[in-house]
């Protein structure tokens, strides 16, 4: 019913369909029900392997475009051709679909193409890793907060910097995306230099691994001490704002409440 | 496995369980399995009536705890009672129970209470209306963004505000929650000042009302005349970043791939 308001809205029919689809954390549990059925519906799946692999048991017999095959643009604009050619297409990444996911590729792809010549597209949102990642640490979201991936791929590292400073200024509980690669290894320590200039060295910082996925993993440590924490591409880290305190395995920013 | 590990760090045992409930955007089909079962198994039902009616299939025969009957911090209070009385209870918020929800105020009451007397509190993460509304307009979340509350009830205006006039400076694509009630009528339109300072009057803005409920409502318009949008607390309004564009019924922020 919703989607197909906003498909009548959007461009494309007559193709086949592209679903951008959000798996969520990883575990089946933590899947939508509109997530789980596009999935069965899809005939072409595409996706990075290892979010393929999650889901393996859900697309036997389903055509397969991981990348092995192929680079991150090329794989969206083979899912495109697919769509086009009457297929429908699910092209999946872990959390939600627009953050940091494909959703944003495929629309660029397809809204380059003549509109007669466009799959129709929908996105699926998913749990996305700030919010699972704040459930295992407890309640660390509960006031405004800002979401920047650490990786310079993309995004230039003065941009990144200039935004932790800002964040970190306006007191934001701060989600780390990518927070650090074996090329970045000491871009959690220049956080940490930053933030430390406004924020006490006892804010409680939390890092998960590999949430609601088998190994994942849990810590909740403190600003002086962020450097220290292993972490890799598969870690999220939250830090806290001047009011979230750490205690007894939970973290928790305050909403205001008197209590 | 995930959440028992978690549940093993954490205090509370013989006592009931308070699972925190992120519902997602409102219908059944953007729910997770794992909040779909922990309503199923919950003997004690906490929330807001708006919230509790998404669910009342699903809730028939179990004692429900709405806002007719007390206000927020004594509907927790509640819930606690319930649980450390032996119950398995669940506190259902609308989007993710993490953002703006139940699960800090949940939490912050447990551990004010001796270790002993805790019950057992599991945080079930769900799709928050960023990413809900996110998807209908498209892709706007693909770059670092923002979560600001405008309701000053709990947060005073001077940081909101604050954190508005950073955001901007940093780039961020922002995202507000309750952007507008009959007492902060003006609210859009301060922000639409501040922000105007730095990012181009034709930057889109994103409006969804009810993302995945009866009566969903989309539209999507620019800086300069997003104080001409109608919005209510139920509301979702997204602000694009300097790079973020709009065609054809769909709103994107690139991620930075060259194409």
């Amino acid at each position: 019913m919703r989607k197909n308001e906003v498909q009548q809205n959007h461009t494309g029919s007559g193709h086949g369909i592209i679903k951008v689809i959000g798996l969520g954390p990883g575990s089946f549990e933590d899947m939508t029900e509109r997530a789980a059925e596009a999935i069965r519906e899809s005939e072409v799946i595409v996706g990075y392997n290892t979010y393929i692999s999650l889901i393996r048991p859900m697309i036997e017999n389903k055509k397969i475009i991981g990348n092995d095959m192929r680079e991150e643009v090329e794989r969206c604009r083979l899912a495109i051709e697919e769509a086009v050619l009457g297929k429908k297409v699910g092209v999946v990444c872990s959390g939600d679909a627009g953050v940091y996911g494909m959703a944003g590729l495929i629309l660029e792809l397809v809204l380059k193409r003549p509109q007669e010549e466009r799959p129709r597209v929908e996105i699926i949102a998913g749990v996305t890793s700030a919010n699972a990642c704040a459930a295992v640490l407890g309640a660390p979201l509960m006031n405004d907060f800002a979401v920047i991936s650490l990786s310079d791929y993309l995004t230039p590292w003065e941009l990144i910097e200039k935004r932790v400073r800002l964040a970190a200024e306006g007191d934001f509980v701060m989600v780390l995306y990518n927070p650090k690669s074996r090329k970045r290894a000491d871009y959690l320590e220049r956080v940490k230099n930053m933030v430390m200039k406004v924020r006490s060295p006892g804010t409680p910082v939390g890092f998960v691994r590999k949430a609601g996925r088998a190994g994942e993993s849990v810590e909740i440590s403190t600003l002086e001490n962020m450097d220290k924490v292993q972490a890799d591409m598969q870690t999220t880290v939250i830090i806290g704002n001047s009011r979230s305190f750490a205690k007894d395995g939970w973290m928790v920013t305050p909403r205001g409440y008197h209590i």
